[in-house]
């Protein structure tokens, strides 16, 4: 199975190498993800699994049980995604992914013979680097997509998104069948790699996913004054650069405040920022900052928001520059399935793996998944947290123990 | 002559209106900078000047006196530039211009024969804006071009200074021969419009500068660790910007109180950032920010970059992060010629014209002009101080005060 899961790992990722300098780049609705679903296609039909492509480009490998009665009762799900960033890593997706199949193959080889359909499923576009809009294929297949916002959403080069899901020989006007019926499926189970260190400074095997933090974002809007950076007087400036300065330091502040008085961790952070004109001998007149704000804790990130706005006012008045926030972005926090969660911590007693009980930090295709069917979600550790990185990293034994853990998971589900 | 003055500004500016909505774009060796050249020539020919242009670009029009040995005799010369920023204003650089064609149209009206010959010269390449790199033309007629590191650098599309320079029909490896001898100018005048308030504010009507308070430049590079902004605890960041903020107050904070300690001002200012990789869900692993430290006092812009330093030694351990200090520009000030500043004063008293000595926070051709010759500097007011901007603007009386002083000082210079 070792071996399996590390040339499988390989192929699923298109190389000869997990460690290639540039890393990994296959962004959604490209040839590179294109060929990643290929790829997929290919070891689930060698796993004896059917296959079909929806028209968000998900692709869905089916274990149909022997009998017809079996076959019609709602399936067993299992799986993640195989689009990255640019320049990402080989395992965030892939890893969940792996495992999924891996885990059919252990129960094939074994002999097992499920009572009810087993899916896995790999979901189209999860990550927003190319339109700046996530898990596009787990929303179509929820029926949260909102098609009409998004088809003129653009990347760098202008194209929309209704290009590109056309360029791959789908249609859009067809995206709405992608979405599939409550009874369709019984759960839904992601495991993915933790993109932290929690579980692993917990000591622990694995991580149990009890909910997903979704963002507050923010875009605070700066409006000072330029001027040439010789003759303009300290005290004539209208600086939008340095009003923002504050606000960072802010945000970073009392994010860690509130971290450690809060129950529930939250995170805060300043991630984008762009200075107008950004050049050496003009006073920045413009500053745009872009602020993430994520914890499980919905009341605590509104806190925070609130406080920034707080601030914004203060700033607006010590700088002489006007400031507006709009806000992108507010997403509750998503609860995962608390039945779902007990039969992951069953399976880690079951194969004698320990687990981290924990929250996400980040989005993933679960969250979409739990607004229709019971969900839930496996953490592995990944090499000092990192993800989104060439250097991203995840040991085999650790993919192993997510092989055996979706396995005993799906015995439970699908078994006698 | 001030209806001349302003059909003239216009014709120089190649324009029927001084505001339009989109200001003027008259960038390095482009067809517009030479148009506006092409101009100038005829205009000094109108006035009975003769016209030459350098291997730089550089127009010199020339104000021949009657007999032969005051014809060989070093020249009195004034004047400025006419290319602009993009999207600029119609004043800084055309002001000077304008009004040293003006001091000619009145000395020639008025039937004054000089007893030496008297330059208004039009320098190619004043402005940064395209190349990154000022005052091309009278870095080339002072001998300070360094021709072999400048060829290769280029503008946003990828051309060449050289590139550049030819495509105007001119040969870049000549270009040393725009070098003029010492003893081919006496002293040169400069009137630029003040690009700032102190003029106005002091309630004088021009201002005689004393010294170029040429900058300091830095480029800090702060090397944090990019990561999720989901996952990664507050008390685990390397955050580049979040390290950075600390250092745009202590810039901005810093240089307003040594302003007020100090009898000379100093001016600093983070005017460009870029992080990386600047995307909404990442903490950025990078943050790079260039600062412009200015001063008359050498000695207190080297004060604060030292300041500057220490304080990013200090961020370094408190933010987790490494930090270099590059210098990528650090140009001592320069101190114009007292004799030159005394006949601008006196120049003041013979019009009626209250003077404001102050210096000069943003650089000029004037500075190169000095290191060979001796040199003084105008400047007359423009509204609220405005600059680089479509909106810049300097009043018609301005203009014609400008007209009177450098008309008296050339008087002096080369009257009986």
């Amino acid at each position: 199975m070792r071996e399996w899961l590390e040339r499988t790992l390989k192929e699923l990722n298109l190389t000869e190498t997990m460690n290639p300098a540039e890393g990994f780049t296959r962004l959604s609705y490209t040839d590179e993800e294109w060929a990643a679903l290929a790829c997929f296609k290919e070891k689930a039909e060698e796993l004896g699994l059917s296959v079909r492509q929806d028209e968000a480009g998900n692709v869905i490998a089916r274990w149909e049980p022997e009998r017809d009665e079996e076959r019609r009762l709602p399936a067993v799900a299992t799986g993640s995604h195989l689009d990255t960033v640019a320049n990402g890593g080989g395992y965030d997706g892939a890893a969940g992914v792996l495992c999924a199949l891996g885990a059919v193959k252990k129960l094939r080889d074994s002999g097992f013979s499920p009572r009810r359909p087993i899916e896995v499923i790999c979901f189209a576009s999860e990550e927003s680097a190319r339109f700046g809009v996530s898990t596009i294929g787990s929303k179509a297949m929820s029926g949260l997509l909102d098609a009409l916002s998004l088809k003129d959403v653009t990347d760098r080069d202008g194209v929309t998104v209704k290009e590109a899901v056309e360029s791959r020989g789908l249609n859009w006007d067809g995206i709405g069948s992608a979405e599939r019926a409550r009874d369709e499926i019984a759960s839904f189970l992601e495991l993915h790699i933790e993109q932290g260190m929690r579980v692993e400074e917990a000591g622990a095997h694995f991580g149990a996913v009890t909910a997903i933090a979704c963002p507050i974002r923010l875009h605070v809007n700066i409006s000072g004054k330029a001027g040439h950076t010789g003759t303009t007087p300290m005290n004539r400036r209208q600086d939008a650069f340095a009003a923002a300065a504050p606000l960072v330091t802010f945000v970073y502040e009392r994010a860690g405040e509130l971290s450690e008085q809060n129950e529930l961790p939250i995170v805060a952070t300043c991630s984008t920022v762009d200075v107008t004109p950004n050049v050496m001998n003009v006073i920045p007149g413009k500053a745009d900052i872009g602020v993430d704000i994520r914890s499980v804790d919905d009341s605590i990130k509104e806190q925070l928001e609130g406080e920034i706005r707080n601030k914004c006012a203060e700033i607006e008045q010590s700088y002489d520059v006007g400031i507006a926030v709009e806000k992108l972005v507010h997403n509750p926090s998503v609860f995962l399935d608390a039945d779902v969660h007990g039969k992951i911590l069953a399976a880690g007693e079951e194969t004698g793996l320990t687990p981290y009980v924990l929250e996400s930090g980040a989005g993933h295709d679960v969250m979409n998944m739990q607004a229709k069917w019971p969900s839930g979600m496996i953490f592995i550790p990944c090499r000092d947290g990192l993800s989104h990185h060439p250097d991203e990293h995840a040991d085999p034994d650790d993919l192993l123990k997510g092989v055996k853990l979706i396995s005993a998971y799906l015995v439970k589900e699908t078994g006698e």
